[in-house]
């Protein structure tokens, strides 16, 4: 019986990821679109979008001869874990295994040895894609792992297989080079899902958010909206003419879209392999890099790179920041040493793919002084348009928007996930009332601007008084002789808890512990940002604040050693 | 029991109006954001975005007091129809009707009267809000209608109610007096209808295109992302500084997005009532309108009025044109006459919400002079990403990309209309293959840019050749004397058909048929763009070239009156 109508390709038109990964090829086939380069040797290998397509083809019909099964809406495809830095090839499995219907599992290869086993076998993943790099963590897990997994792929620029004790051993070259460079991709329904990314963990064991491709395709589109939308000459529009170097991993949620925007907009992807300051300043200025995004934490190694001066990096002009909230301090240092380089700050987490909050200046706000705008580009940000973001109290009432009532923040919207993956109960703790419950700790301002306070679990609470600790940091990092400060809740024997703050101070500075308490008096206290019992009792300057995979400040690691910090923490009176 | 998960908010979200129109009231609530000049009285209104929010949230209390019913997906809510100009409360009906779940059918009030009673009697329309500039037009069709709308709402910048045989009349601002102007909007679903646009029905009568809350919201999501993709100079962003005039009527085919657009963007939207060239000119002048979007034949009417330098247009920077191909003379024309002008040209059709094809500057063009550029821009254009376009020959096969093989049209994306309203007859005309079949010619270019041809049923056919009318037309007015031109095909005895141009000339030009005839020669057949078969035979100068009701050549017409035409026009041998 011949159709009368194409739901699925009028109103039902599928969201996949399909569409971004067509579209360079087709405008831009004969420009180069993806370069990689090798951190460890610094060759460069270089690829035009329909090379880049090609490849990908041959991929996708790899992983059928691989025999992965593709999902249906509900039921997720064969998992195809990637063990990899940022290269073409993990660029090419970003698209290659979602577009045939299987669920990409980007693995963070900075959790706890046991933490990527059990997300490994909790994954069920069949196939792990490695780099030649992590041949030696794939070995140490290995005998844990290989009752799940049925076939591993090693990815290397140099031929050959190493002598491993690794079964079911492929190269990625050679199997590439045997499938066809077309593929006919399947039409998929926007539910199926196209991506499984495990959290960090820091309080338990990683939880699994799931991703349709209905859900990467929608944040991407309003992100790059967005980008239009907005009247500030600091951020930055998601155009084609970007040359956009990828620092942040691939496997932390999704490098924070960049393949998709990227990709869609086919505009030039640098891969670095992995983060070294000298790679950055190479690639900067060998591909002109205009556009990257970055943790504070990689700011703060480039500030400190003695050889930065001799790099031209006039061609950075945008930096967007996320991970953590983008220390004003921090912010005019890098603005000092990179001239033209902008930066806004942003929020997320990896349950929402992650963005969700962007900073940017209203346009009521344009005329402003710089010093004014430069607060209002650090704060956390507004919703981005299409996503519902709101920050309540213990009732589910939004807080007044005073600057003051510390509440949660709260999400809705088309791409935060339903539920964690095979874990009913951790999906019951965040989703209720109708709302996915983050765990973060802000208040909001009178402009609408919601600015992060703390995680719920690291507010101290002092007599009766709650220290947000995250507020009390980014406040600390505005005095110019701080580049790094973390505060910490003690045991106190009146108050319950005191505030501990870890300092590090920016080189060959002669500042004291005492210098950094009044800093938070006249900057904080006189000004009406914080209250005097939120000063920190104990200050401690140390070499390096402790930190987590993912560049944060890992609080818990910090609680573990608390002796030691104690020991040489300045009591302040 | 208690929700275990939230998929109506996290992964299937629904792409509702109602976000977009939510957006501007959160987060711009004090500035002016709807502006509307009474064309008649010279008078202005003005609102700020919550007092809008506010009026719509009473529309739509109003449209429940009225007995209007939601709809669910499959099944259309009670249709609410206007006959209404541009006005403030036109652009409130555009979002208070879908966002409490009817259907909003706007009524093109330049149809002939039989095919306006036969598209209300066909949508069923319970209720018509119209301008009180239109209540003879309500009147002398009362009696074909009144058996299927059951209330009349009377809009005017006046109170009273006007003496007429219209029963159950209401008056608009008298009832959202007295209505709350706060409104619970439901979490409707995506698939719910939120329009009913009938198409101009030139060759028969109006079908039906209805369109989902999902198709708009995408279009306009696609809409917005494009303009920041794009690399070109001349192509407007979208971004929420802008001032934009309203002149498409808000009656054809959501005067191609901009409610939805600028709505979300909470970009201010000036509402002219209907286009004249002294409020254009005046609103331009006063409300620093900086964007706007127009047929060619307004281009035309702009470039004649002789009081245009009196007023400083320097705030206008862009137009979109659209509703037919921008020929590049009237382009030149404009840009002489408004400094900082620019246009760029693109393709859809009622069925297609409107938007699909967009011209613009790829990338490695950038650098090409501004002649070249400018013929770029003027050709019909790549398809907005995230829709599919393709040019086909009659076995459903791409025509090859050599400037010259014709095709056909076919579109599809989420923004194309499943089905006509209660036609399955004509939507199977349409669809088959997978794709919606558009009836128009095109051929593409090198660069893979889609040149519209001429519709398939205009197509000339003299001998064996094909000659595509528009393709003439628009070559034809690249000449600086000429104001308009369009070709029809006239019988032949030799060759079946042989082609009559209608020419317009600029004001007081001396140029006759032949110089015509040799502009086409030089500037078409030498350089290759058509073949010397293509010349018309047969060139009559004429004051006006006939119009349907949206601007474009009315081809219909001019073959009604073709004896006149043949009696002054001139033979070329």
């Amino acid at each position: 019986m011949e159709k009368k109508t194409y739901p699925e390709y009028s109103i039902h038109y599928p969201l996949l990821l399909t569409t971004f990964m067509k579209r360079p090829a087709r405008v831009y086939p004969n420009e180069i679109g993806v370069v990689y380069r090798n951190h460890i040797t610094g060759k460069y290998y270089r690829f035009t979008w329909l090379e880049w397509y090609h490849r990908t083809c041959r991929l996708a019909n790899l992983l059928q001869s691989l025999g992965i099964k593709p999902g249906k809406p509900g039921v997720l495809g064969d998992r195809v874990a990637t063990l990899a830095l940022n290269t073409h090839r993990h660029f090419e499995l970003y698209f290659a295994v979602p577009c045939s219907g299987a669920v990409l599992h980007p693995i963070n290869i900075r959790l706890a040895q046991d933490h990527i086993i059990y997300t490994i076998n909790h994954a069920e993943d069949s196939v792990i894609f490695f780099d030649d790099t992590l041949l030696e963590l794939v070995e140490g897990i290995y005998d844990k792992i290989k009752d799940t997994v049925k076939k591993f792929v090693y990815m290397s620029d140099n031929p050959g297989l190493p002598t491993t004790k690794i079964k079911n051993l492929y190269e990625y070259e050679v199997l590439l080079a045997k499938e066809s460079d077309e593929f006919e991709w399947p039409h998929l329904h926007e539910d199926n899902y196209a991506s499984l990314c495990y959290t960090t963990g820091t309080t338990g064991l990683p939880k699994g958010a799931m991703f349709t491709h209905r859900a990467l395709y929608l944040q991407t589109l309003h992100l790059i909206a967005h980008a239009s939308f907005i009247n500030d000459p600091s951020y930055a529009l998601l155009g084609e003419n970007i040359v956009f170097l990828m620092i942040t991993p691939l496997y932390h949620v999704h490098a924070w879209c960049a393949p998709f925007i990227y990709g869609f907009l086919a505009a030039k992807l640098v891969l670095p392999g992995t983060f070294t300051v000298e790679g950055f300043c190479e690639l900067v200025q060998t591909e002109k890099v205009t556009d990257t995004a970055v943790v504070p934490t990689i700011l703060a190694l480039l500030v400190e790179y003695e050889e930065l001066d001799q790099y031209n990096l006039s061609s950075l002009t945008y930096v967007r920041v996320g991970g953590g909230a983008l220390p004003l301090g921090l912010k005019a240092k890098v603005e000092k040493k990179i001239p033209g380089f902008s930066a806004t700050s942003g929020y997320g987490m990896t349950e929402t793919a992650p963005t969700t909050v962007r900073s940017f200046v209203k346009k009521y706000m344009i005329d402003w002084p710089k010093e004014r705008l430069d607060e209002v580009r650090v704060k956390t940000g507004l919703p981005i348009p299409g996503i519902e973001v709101e920050v309540v109290d213990e009732n589910g009432k939004s807080v007044p928007h005073d600057n003051k009532t510390l509440g949660q923040i709260v999400i809705r919207g088309p791409w935060v996930i339903e539920k964690y993956f095979k874990n009913p109960e951790k999906t019951a703790e965040v989703w209720y009332d109708g709302w996915f419950h983050t765990g973060d700790v802000a208040k909001v301002d009178e402009d609408d601007f919601i600015i992060i306070a703390d995680r719920m679990k690291d507010v101290i609470r002092s007599g009766s008084e709650m220290i947000p600790t995250v507020l009390l940091e980014n406040l600390a990092t505005m005095a110019n002789f701080v580049l790094e400060a973390a505060i910490v809740g003690v045991p106190d024997e009146v108050w319950g808890e005191k505030p501990l703050a870890l300092i590090k101070l920016i080189a060959n500075s002669n500042k004291t512990e005492d210098d950094f308490i009044e800093f938070l008096k006249v900057e904080g206290v006189d000004k009406g940002k914080i209250t005097k019992w939120m000063l920190p009792k104990l200050v401690a300057i140390v070499d390096e604040v402790p930190k987590t995979s993912v560049g944060k400040y890992n609080k818990r690691e910090i609680r573990r050693n608390i002796r030691n910090y104690l020991d040489i923490a300045k009591s302040i009176t």
